[in-house]
């Protein structure tokens, strides 16, 4: 495991981003993505998406403009981890395992049920008219997000601490039913962001769809941002007069990418007498100097929805050699194992003894021995020389099954070079000369990578 | 889709079958499986487990014991799916799915829901004390065992019907919001077994684990089966004495072995005097006859459960090959599709028109056309002569990409042939001289063969 904290973000996808999404989220999670103390993971929530939206068209829409904004808006797909939740099918399954452990009474206590079920009873009508399995459910599927990463940290605002709070209690639940002493799941915990900045919309209120108040952030282009900001309300002061800075929400716009010496210009050009029209000018100037090459980027992101799958596959893959193997883990801690035999001389040896394996201990008197698995051992590779003078490696896993057969290296040195190389890197991409052991799937390849690399 | 019936049998995975089980459900359900009007599908039902039970040597040993059980009983997994839930990650997957378009007011009215809450209320606790999520919402994960595969029958005793009828509601409201018209699934019928035979106990009541008056099937061997017939309870007539033939359960357990013949004879012995110490000989040989066979098969089996896994990863192969393509359309149809760029013609000819696709018709208007996929074709065979002057084909999936490249055949007839083979075969193996397209994995073929064989 490495040193690093993991902070885990879910970004659902039912809407168009506008520019206080981006303000408000969407900058100061980049930002934060660049942390090197951080092994960040910002997924692409699309199975939230479903409990809120029957519409797969703005679903499909929504989850295409998402990627690309942050993308645009500069999260590095290399140094994050960047994944689509559906592309995971680790989360649904490990889903359904907190399902088992999770007591429905938690899921009663959601602040988000309850308030559903007042709405329903003020209106006259069942408590649970219209709530889905999905809307009463989801916290178990947000335990999962977290917990098949493990995350240490999850940035939510104050009406989600709640959720983290169940994710907690449920892995607690998990690691007391099936630890016996192992911490399979780390307890996540809140990261309480305090100060998000909340934009005003047009009308002053906070930006949001349902005010219907919002200036769109790369949808329509500069000419429909600029439009979107002329209907900003003011006061009906004419140029020349002197202005209230604060009167408006041009000003708390304006600062929201302005430095302090431009703000502190800004006002005191308002108090001068500055248009209103002239100051919206000056404000749109403002936001286009961050805006346009972003919006240059997404669109040219957006026309080609296929390279931003390519980099959500490799995401995925990411996220798998993770997932993969710690729901492996977790599989075999509740009893879904694969059927293995031990060979006669292993079933002598353990018979009658407490047979440790994968953190669980278990009393071999009482366990039929035929179908315990052997105690896996850890991937390794095998360095050699071959008969043709050059320098070999073969990569294999727990089981000793041959994962990866390498190409012939001048050298030792270079032949560690590779290993080295398959070790740090994020993703496994055969080189020209290797060849996968019989049946081996590039995502085995990985895993095992991971297993290493998390010890 | 074939004219046959689809049927589907769940097996908890919690116990040991006793000779109860045999006869009042495993008997006749490998009876049924040799009907040839029927495609039957049989799965041990694992993660419906892990909700009654948090012991994973309990769960494991299970789900050997119980396969090799049915393997031992004549269940044919050549001609049957025989498999394992929690090998089919497309479960879990489109359990999530549904959650998300079932009403919780559904969920409230589950008998077995509604039976923990009024023996909570009785003991004076809370409603929901000890229900998991899993108890309250495992109706869900048994619509998608069934709708996974659209299976037309599931037999089911009459405690069980209520579930059937929840898939089927389940099935018509995902229909009906993502349908269009198109019925993505069939309505299950349940199959009500009226006349499931239940076998007495050692004390006359019915056979069950929870009376402790069971009688194993294999556990324990023959000496164990005998010296638990022995305790059968009878009353102290001696031998010589007249007896009841009613008057015990020696004589009904006798019944679900022997033919009429042999039955009138054992009730006439009975009467005639025979004592209650040789009825109890005589019944274990009329048992050991059946059972002898299949337990020698059942101890060949348990001892390589490697040969079990490999069996059941043939049933996995053959489910997923109905699974995946069946989960591809269902997330296409939610929204939950890949990214996928039209080509600038396309889009030309595509713009401003109605987009039938999958069944959906898409206004391509309101839809950003970047991402809307292409309408697929069908997966094809393509035969052709090469410069060798020998026979090819190559297979497609719908978008074009090569998934596989035949060898060279002397004759079109020959390659002709393979390409049957290919089409009639449950799983796909690749065959010397076949090369798989690149990156493709042999799942992917087999679903592809799927749709072909769906046809």
């Amino acid at each position: 495991m490495s040193s690093k904290t993991r902070v885990l973000t879910g970004i659902t996808t039912t809407g168009t981003p506008h520019l206080g999404n981006y303000v408000g989220a969407i900058r100061p999670a980049v930002a934060a993505s660049r942390d090197a103390n951080v092994d960040a993971f910002y997924f692409l929530a699309d199975y939230h998406a479903l409990i809120k939206c029957d519409d797969p068209a703005r679903i499909e829409r929504s989850r295409l403009e998402i990627a690309a904004t942050w993308l645009a808006a500069g999260l590095d797909p290399e140094r994050v981890t960047f994944y689509r939740q559906s592309d995971i099918p680790e989360i649904p399954e490990l889903t359904w395992l907190l399902t088992c452990v999770t007591a429905k009474g938690l899921m009663n206590r959601s602040h988000a049920y309850k308030a559903a079920i007042d709405a329903n009873l003020d209106a006259g009508e069942d408590a649970d008219a219209g709530v889905t399995m999905g809307l009463f459910s989801y916290p178990i599927l947000m335990a999962a997000d977290i917990l098949m990463f493990n995350a240490h940290k999850v940035p939510v605002g104050r009406d989600q601490i709640q959720h983290i709070e169940m994710a907690r209690d449920i892995a607690a639940r998990f690691n007391h039913l099936f630890g016996n002493g192992r911490e399979f799941f780390v307890l996540p915990e809140a990261a309480i962001e305090e100060s998000v900045a909340t934009l005003p919309g047009l009308d002053g209120r906070k930006m949001s769809k349902s005010y219907d108040n919002t200036i769109p952030l790369f949808d329509g282009g500069a000419k429909r941002m600029k439009d979107t900001i002329a209907r900003i309300v003011t006061d009906s002061k004419l140029p020349g007069e002197a202005k209230d800075p604060d009167s408006t929400a041009l000003t708390t716009i304006y600062a929201a990418f302005a430095g302090a010496d431009e703000l502190a210009a800004f006002r005191a050009a308002l108090v001068d007498g500055l248009g209103w029209g002239e100051a919206k000018k000056q404000l749109f100037g403002r936001i286009e100097r961050d805006v346009a090459p972003m919006r240059e980027r997404y669109d040219a992101l957006i026309a080609k929805p296929a390279d931003i799958e390519d980099l959500l596959q490799v995401g995925a893959r990411k996220a798998r050699a993770i997932a993969a193997p710690a729901l492996a883990t977790l599989r075999e801690a509740v009893g879904l194992r694969k059927f293995v035999a031990l060979t006669p001389d292993e079933a002598v040896v353990l018979r009658g003894r407490q047979l440790t394996q994968a953190g669980r201990t278990w009393n071999t008197n009482t366990v039929s021995l035929n179908y315990l698995e052997v105690v896996k051992g850890k991937p390794k590779f095998k360095q050699y020389r071959d008969a043709d003078g050059r320098f070999y490696f073969k990569f294999f896993d727990g089981d000793g099954r041959l994962l990866l057969q390498s190409d012939g290296f001048a050298s030792p040195k270079d032949a560690g070079q590779r290993i080295a190389q398959l070790k740090a890197a994020a993703a496994f991409a055969l080189q020209p000369g290797e060849t996968p052991g019989e049946g081996v799937q590039p995502n085995e390849i990985e895993a095992a990578l991971a297993v290493l690399a998390a010890e």
